[in-house]
């Protein structure tokens, strides 16, 4: 049996998020559709992790296996012909039979668009924030998130997964190259909970309009709380840009 | 009296472009309908030049009068809040009481985006090309245009203009930074011609395809007959990116 990793972008802006979903449109099922129409059988995908509703990912990495070695530029090439135009695949990778695209990833990194000032483009990629934001507060709030590891106030309630423990290993606004009037938070972790990224970007918001102190963010992460982190910042400004795994599961 | 030049961008997407139409709405109605609001009387707006249908700009420039002086920042501002989002105003100028948006432009600047690959990001405003396109060829091609300035061949049949002569001063195709799959025209010169921009680059999409040869681009340029051009590129993947006018037109 041979495993192999898709390396694939998308936009989320029509998806009811990567995972299947009883009742609206995943990424997940439409790769699983293309790759099983290609293949002739049903195809299991799994994927690095969920993104949200509305959430796109310029990096996402999902595995599958299938009997024989296959042509790896070629499927590549047919799967973007059956899949929609808001998703792509840009190379197909055979790796380790034990390769896993979830549990082998070292880490995840996010990024998310802030806007002050009203511009035209790019307006579905784009949280538009009314009145000035303190990027340097925000900063400095974002820094003392390398200082913990429970992240149990910026989780959605009642998931699945047994600890809220992660390790942030960067956490940064800084100017986006082109677009003067946006920002960009940018954070990467070994993982992440469900809605913590939003849930993070809402509370540092927060910090930035003066309603909240770098001291207060603190406090919020240490009550473990989730009524006291700030609202959650919507998913259409929300890009997962890379997802990292040890050189040894790639290399066949 | 008072002149005053309005820098604005807009997304072009929803628009039957720059100038008022008796059917379907244009960006110059937006912005007078807006100005009259604030202004409390019927305002005419005069523009750089006109967009078509689908054309989007990240800086167009126009101009309007008023008899007393304005804060100019207040007016951006406020036209900003009565603008749909698709059209952002960024600056506000008083010039000379007879410097003239349309006429005193010295140069225009205009930039079309191809993509030869599957991109889930920015789909509306990118030309999707398929098949290889070889750019040396089509720099080799564009780089014939400083030759001449009789671009009858590259014009809308029946326009209004007096003459179809353009001084063209930098017509060249980039690949487009952080975005490997996409390349960039850029074209400036002191006019253009209706339909000009999206005509050259379809006909350079031909040499590209290498349905067309150097040579053969050349004497399309010649003959002086828009039926020997290529069709025209979409105009969904055309900007104007900037108006120049003499300094001492825009200095009161």
């Amino acid at each position: 049996m041979q495993r192999y990793f898709i390396y694939l972008a998308y936009d989320g802006t029509n998806y009811h998020g990567w995972q299947i979903q009883p009742n609206g449109s995943s990424v997940q099922e439409c790769l699983m559709k293309a790759l099983s129409t290609f293949l002739r059988r049903d195809v299991e995908v799994i994927g690095a992790g969920r993104t949200d509703a509305g959430v796109h990912a310029s990096l996402m990495v999902a595995h599958f296996d299938q009997e024989e070695v296959l042509d790896t530029v070629t499927v590549a090439d047919k799967l973007n012909r059956l899949l929609p135009p808001d998703i792509s695949v840009y190379r197909i990778r055979r790796v380790k039979p034990d390769a896993h695209a979830r549990f082998d990833a070292t880490a995840r990194t996010y990024k998310y668009y802030v806007t002050t000032a009203k511009y035209p483009f790019n307006r579905q990629y784009r949280c538009r924030v009314y009145g000035a934001l303190d990027y340097d507060l925000m900063n400095e709030a974002a820094r003392t998130l390398f200082e913990y590891i429970d992240f149990t106030s910026f989780s959605k309630l009642h998931t699945d997964v047994k600890t809220n423990i992660c390790h942030i290993s960067h956490a940064e606004w800084t100017k986006m190259e082109g677009e003067d009037t946006t920002w960009v938070f940018t954070i990467r972790a070994d993982r992440f909970l469900r809605n913590m990224v939003r849930a993070i970007v809402g509370t540092l918001l927060e910090v930035g309009r003066g309603k909240l102190t770098v001291e207060g963010f603190r406090k919020v992460i240490e009550q473990r709380d989730r009524c006291k982190a700030g609202t959650s910042a919507p998913g259409n400004a929300l890009f997962l840009v890379n997802v990292e795994y040890p050189e040894e599961i790639l290399n066949t």
